[in-house]
């Protein structure tokens, strides 16, 4: 039997630690600032068992100005599309009411993020519009805790750069990675990848 | 002002003709019918209005029992992620309750859509635990009408094959041609494009 109710509607939540963290924020100035936050998430998240061990945001780029924050939702929201950027993306749509965050009349926008993007959140990336992509740790910190990162071509920098996209990388790369390590060695779960079938 | 209501959530809703239309679905036996229903989902997100010319849906695969539908509700929904593969995988996991539609204990699903996957959407596949891609429409089909399908792997069907997910190709494909064609002659809005970014 199809549960209607179930099939026909998906809400996004952000958890409530982070929902209170996101009044009165103050801008950012710097890439190192945004992505200190975006880590912070990342390490937050872990410490309060909401999800997996990364974090993103959505900045005015120009002003610093936070525009959304995501983190990883995958287990508890019980969807596997529910990565860190991708909720940021969604969720900086919905507050600047458009689905192109790169339309006119919109301050340019960056999407800063705890860990390089796997190849789901990077095909994303040239559809929501922003300009910039700021990274902290890179794909392979990820994979080395046994996070597949999924099948993305091998020039995927110079791939956004060519559609109009900077790439900042290594933005604290290594406070991101103590951030997935500890995860690891906590055990948490590594809900993406299936070990028995992968490539 | 970050407004607080909107950056914290995120609501993906169906449109209400479809939430009508998935009332009492029969199984559908096999992948000519299940294409031919994504199909149908594309044509009728186009004349009702409710978005692009793309829809989707996950089918038990053995059973050909329907778990979810989706259709593209980008520009409505004021959301790029929201193509019409990741809303039906979406709602697939809310139906069955898992971020993973191949976890032990769920009979094996599929995804099927009426034109070939954009690179976030085929990013998503390999997480989502589908077992089988069944496509319509093949890309180039939508590149030809002006939706840009982002940067794919040129071997992605055999890149799915190496995780273990099956894809069949060009199943109902004038069908979906003649959906698309249709869209472009009427002059639908092509949302997913930057044209003055594309590489």
């Amino acid at each position: 039997m199809l549960d209607r109710k179930a099939t026909m509607d998906f809400q996004l939540c952000l958890p409530a630690w982070l929902r209170e963290a996101l009044s009165d924020r103050q801008p950012l100035a710097t890439p190192e600032a945004r992505a200190g936050y975006a880590v912070g998430l990342a390490r937050r998240n872990v410490s309060e068992g909401t999800g997996g061990p990364f974090g993103a945001a959505v900045f005015e780029q120009q002003s610093g100005r936070l525009i959304s924050a995501g983190v990883n939702r995958v287990v508890p929201a019980r969807c596997s599309v529910a990565h860190a950027e991708i909720v940021a993306l969604c969720l900086a749509q919905q507050a600047l009411q458009t689905h192109d965050l790169g339309a006119e009349g919109i301050p340019p926008c960056e999407l800063v993020c705890s860990t390089e993007p796997c190849a789901m959140c990077l095909g994303a990336i040239p559809w929501s519009g922003v300009r910039r992509l700021v990274c902290a740790a890179r794909d392979e910190d990820a994979r080395r805790i046994g996070f597949d990162e999924g099948d993305k071509p091998a020039d995927w920098v110079s791939a956004l750069e060519r559609r109009g996209i900077a790439v900042l990388r290594d933005v604290c790369r290594d406070e991101a990675v103590a951030v997935l390590e500890a995860y690891r060695r906590a055990g948490g779960p590594i809900y993406n990848a299936r070990p028995d079938r992968r490539p």
